[in-house]
């Protein structure tokens, strides 16, 4: 399988290839790849590699090969709820065809048929969150968004960028506050490079300018993407999003959440969620390139936060617009389908 | 004079020597020198400076100089407010000499050694400030910074850092939590640096990490400088400083400011204050050293916000401590001395 490496833009456009699954977890943990809705689709994807190389007798066997490769795949991004949600329906597809006893051949043609049906229905999910989306959007806003949930966080066209995208295809005039997303820089590395390639007008502030920018008035909605959702509306998403929803809050400008219904986790509870901590030195450093600081200084690096349901105004998904009270809004969603 | 340049720090020490005035007024501008009292005190060297070296036959062509070099310097940073206050009061000594008609050489002293005064009572000011400042931290705190208000914002020793060090040194065991204050990162390169050589225990964050410390309860109190406090009790400060404040409020964290009397502005209203623009490839760059986005995206740059009174818990001065009603307080302690 093949995937542009988000680490090294907007400075080089490198695709990586592998059929290795290693290689390919290595990549999640590393966020060469990264997004939810794109771990999602690699991880299926990575198991169809898995599925299509395996050297086995029989179907039982593969099923045990996949079994393993999910339990590798899993370590990898403890938080984003779409990889769990991927492996497994991928599993589950698997289960079904080894129960019913089919040749080995059978079934690894049922994995992968399966993880190139998540991949294409990603992109088609995205287009429909943003024909829910974009009526929230308004002719001449400013939309903020952090981090990126664009066509790089997901197999094409984006969660948030998505909504963006087709309000901007509709002919709505808006503009895009980007922040840059400290540490990794997404904002600035990944959502204005795309915005850019797509001609949406766009203006990048550091991420400590929001409080600035809504109380001058220069931002009317915010926009961002989830990593996992909880059925209490509890948002996990990138570091930096709580801060920036208690600001639009303060301001009264609305705050939305567009994702998938993959997104949403049914079973845990706030406490149940881990807030993957990862190396400090993301912190120190810019990207690996320059330390900023003193280089043994202490430094935390959580890779989100929690965003609680009060600040959050809708959430935007393919099978429509959750709003307040979100155990039932999101519970109807999760059961249309 | 000699002044050490901020910006290169961490990564060199590199000291700056000049008795031009055009180069001071390049390194006040470029943030070589930075922090409002900092600027007051290179302001008011700069004009010693001039005072020694003008080749002038009268007391009344000395005024002349020194007028057109404090129009220079006035023009280098326009919302410190110890600029302006530290170049009025060279002037009104300068003033008041040539009205007495005293021979040249005696405006000269008179103007060097006001400006060493000045020099010398901002670090006595800065001690008073951690005396009535460290009340307000108890033992086991730990308290969050932005930017840099210590040794290299002042002529030593520090307002919030100030507050911090005077605690420290009275023997609670604290701990700071820095932010690292995007875009010019003075509190990951500075702040960090500062307190390292004192041996105080920091921790590193990057800026939209703030909501995360917060919502986890992982930060007591909120102690910042100021580069300008209107009457008001309204505090202009680095950029981020009011997103920090919106926060804290939300998660009732006491949120204090820590600056000399001569940062607070009497005359001006909100509307009066200039929020200095600087140049966008601040916020599209890591320090100038490395692009992280687009070359050529659009990208704003207030180098200050604005934190309402409402968010103030109190304002910490070398002559005490002033809380809201504020116009009340702060006059009160304007008018003692």
């Amino acid at each position: 399988m093949r995937w542009i490496d988000v680490r090294q833009l907007p400075w080089s456009e490198v695709y990586v290839e592998t059929d290795r699954l290693d290689r390919l977890a290595e990549a999640i943990k590393g966020m060469e790849v990264r997004g939810a809705p794109a771990i999602g689709v690699a991880a299926a994807l990575g198991l169809a590699l898995v599925a299509y190389h395996a050297k086995v007798a029989d179907a039982q066997a593969l099923y045990r090969e996949l079994e393993s490769a999910a339990e590798l795949l899993r370590k990898t991004r403890p938080t984003a709820y779409n990889l769990f949600w991927a492996i497994d329906r991928i599993l589950a597809v698997a289960k079904r065809a080894v129960e019913k006893s089919v040749p080995v051949d059978d079934v690894r043609s049922a994995v992968i048929n399966e993880a190139l049906r998540i991949a294409e229905e990603d992109v088609r999910t995205n287009m429909a969150i943003g024909e829910h989306g974009k009526r929230l959007i308004d002719d001449g806003d400013t939309v903020l968004t952090h981090c990126n949930a664009g066509s790089l966080a997901t197999a094409g066209y984006g969660t948030a960028l998505g909504v963006i995208r087709a309000a901007w295809l509709e002919g709505k005039r808006i503009k895009v506050m980007v922040t840059e997303t400290r540490p990794l820089l997404q904002g600035a590395r990944l959502t204005v490079w795309e915005l850019r390639k797509d001609g949406i007008p766009v203006t990048l502030i550091s991420d400590g300018m929001v409080g600035y920018v809504m109380s001058r008035g220069m931002v009317n909605k915010v926009i961002v993407g989830a990593d996992r959702i909880l059925l209490s509306g509890h948002v996990i998403n990138k570091i930096g999003t709580y801060t920036i929803s208690v600001v639009a809050k303060e301001h009264n400008v609305p705050f939305y959440v567009a994702a998938p219904t993959s997104t949403i986790d049914p079973y845990s509870k706030i406490e149940d969620v881990v807030i993957e901590e990862r190396d400090p030195d993301e912190v120190r450093t810019v990207v690996g390139k320059l330390y900023i600081t003193v280089k043994d200084v202490d430094a935390i690096n959580p890779a989100f936060d929690i965003t609680p349901p009060d600040n959050v105004s809708a959430i935007v998904t393919e099978r429509g617009v959750a709003r307040s009270p979100y155990n039932e809004s999101l519970a109807r969603l999760l059961k249309r389908s």
